[in-house]
């Protein structure tokens, strides 16, 4: 199964003409979830390959207007395009407690019908998320009126104390989990995590056993023993190659650290890991006291998590993507490159600089000896 | 004073990488008036010469996504490129009721803080102005919340019933009203007339009489009649040349009509009116039911009010920019100026269509004579 990640925005702060606000969408088997939803995004899916109708989940890291201000409008154009024969699917929303209310209200007040049902599932945070003033009183983040039209009722998941996490879903390929972030807001990050897959039968062996491909090669494939008819036994064990091990994609929202350990285990021997770097190692303190990373801040993270690949988004709006820079400018986006890499010289992990519109293959794994 | 009018979107029902969403800044003197704002309205504003921090009045003509969800977005973008030596001023944001509601949650949830105050002025709809499935019940209108911090109380506009319009308010140079429009929700045209000015001075005959440069030209200046020491007397309506007329802008939401009077009275004589025209003539039907026009219903209304151009935009996606347009495509956005045409024959009225970016002068007018 092919998976991809697109940056859809990899602005911070607001959308600019070379920098869209926050959005990427993870694709796999044709169906499309994105993380996060700035203002533009919708304009941004279309200048893209993607389709905004094969958008089935939608992951929101954290409040602020720039990961959030394209959401109303996107699920408005969705349903604008939708396919009157095609039987609706309900979008699943996941995001920060508010993120129901907000979203009730824009499609109310909107007159905006949508086509299909939509269910928003709230992340409950912690209290040490983020600054006292970043916490919203609950006569802010809760809604009193009834569900709009189209609404379906959502959950509200709470952090299981244990690991840490906020399981969000578990379905046949994939597990999805949140974590928590320190920012200027409650801030999450989004795990997805692909399921192990038997490796493949094989055939050479079972040829040889004089064995023809029917309904005991799925037997075997399913983990069942099975006996010849003349009386060889085959375990899975010596007819399967070595399990496909799944691939993990992170994606974090806005942060200046991880909280607790659920973060650091969630991540661990990612394939890619998506993490914000606003401003470069020369501004960290402006960085931190404004709740967000620098390359290397964000090094750190994919160092002690072993992870394969790092992927540096939510740049300052001054950094120019790179085929736009000039000489003369004083910021380049390259800085961050090369400080991130410093950062983790001396292990085998990648960095990449995203840019809007940069499409990431995540390679299927090989079996691990 | 120079006056001129920038479209920053003229797509109808989403932004697309060829038509922003509505959004057209009025200048006078620098100051900018913004008039709807769809989504992207920001990234617009940025790609066009226009400077986002000059905006001090914002104009909502209805709560359709494609008028009003980029505004959130853009206050947050102007207060962070505030500067933060200038004192800031109050932006006066003007639209129907909701608009403070909608305003104040997505502010409050997204945590955003601005660097100067804001104020929302609500114009009270009749119930006549949409379907009554258009109507929102006040539970999801009124905010039961107290002020965002940086909200000032805003006024509740109602309908004059003599003139059938609402004074929104007088200054100096302009008095801008509000007119119903009939769309699926309560939707406004806005109409801002510049007051007629005194003419210039007749310097050739002033110095005739022997009257230097001085006091006294203020005083006939401001309409007083004066002395000369060897007795004449001079009379403004002798010193002053005609009065130069003020020009007149409407702009009007999204609409299949006018109702009532107020609308035909505000647009008598206007100097531009931008008018929607969402479909061409051939789909007018499905336009009316959508609560749209087509060029001819607004050809028709600026026939009757006697305008000198009649601007149209808020055009169907399906209507490319003529400058991306090909031959092979079946939906002409030229067609659209021939209809419009059409219902203007005879009459002195131009048609301009509208085009992202497009900056329209408003030329002084000519003393009447
Ligand atoms: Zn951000
Ligand atoms: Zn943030
Ligand atoms: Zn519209
Ligand atoms: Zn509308």
């Amino acid at each position: 199964m092919s998976m991809d990640l697109t940056f859809l925005g990899t602005g911070s702060a607001y959308p600019s003409p070379h920098r869209g606000a926050s959005a990427v969408v993870l694709r796999a088997e044709g169906e499309c979830w994105l993380f996060d939803c700035g203002e533009g995004t919708q304009t941004q899916l279309m200048k893209s390959q993607l389709k905004a109708g094969k958008i089935t989940k939608v992951f929101i890291s954290h409040l602020h207007g720039d990961h959030l201000f394209g959401l109303p409008g996107l699920l408005c154009t969705v349903s604008l395009n939708c396919s009157p024969t095609q039987p609706p699917h309900c979008v699943d929303i996941f995001g920060p407690v508010g993120l129901r209310h907000f979203l009730r209200v824009a499609l109310e007040l909107s007159g905006s019908q949508l086509l299909f049902p939509y269910a928003v599932h709230e992340l409950e945070h912690t209290a040490d998320q983020c600054p006292a003033e970043g916490l919203l009183s609950p006569a802010v983040t809760q809604s009193s009126e009834s569900l709009h039209p189209q609404e379906r009722q959502g959950r509200t998941i709470c952090l299981d104390e244990k690991s840490e996490c906020y399981l969000l879903f578990e379905e046949k390929q994939f597990t999805v989990k949140a974590f928590r972030l320190f920012h200027r807001i409650p801030s999450f990050g989004f795990c997805v995590q692909e399921h192990d897959r038997p490796g493949r039968l094989n055939t050479q062996l079972l040829k040889e056993l004089g064995l023809k491909p029917g309904p005991l090669y799925g037997q075997l494939k399913n983990g069942k023993t099975i006996t010849l008819e003349n009386g060889r036994v085959v375990k899975p064990s010596e007819a399967l190659e070595l399990d496909i091990p799944g691939r993990k994609v992170c994606i974090l929202g806005d942060c200046s650290s991880l909280l607790g350990e659920g973060g650091q285990v969630a991540c661990r021997g990612a394939d890619i890991l998506v993490h914000e770097a606003t401003l470069a190692d020369g501004h960290r303190e402006r960085a931190v006291e404004h709740g967000h990373s620098t390359p290397s801040m964000a090094a750190a993270v994919a160092r002690s998590c072993k992870v394969s690949r790092l992927v540096l988004y939510h740049f300052s709006q001054r950094y120019k993507p790179a085929s736009l820079q000039k000489d003369t400018e004083e910021d380049d986006v390259l800085e961050l490159l090369r400080q991130a890499e410093d950062g983790l010289r001396g292990t085998a992990t990648e960095v990449v600089l995203a840019e809007d519109f940069l499409t990431l293959t995540i390679p299927i794994k090989r079996p691990e000896n």
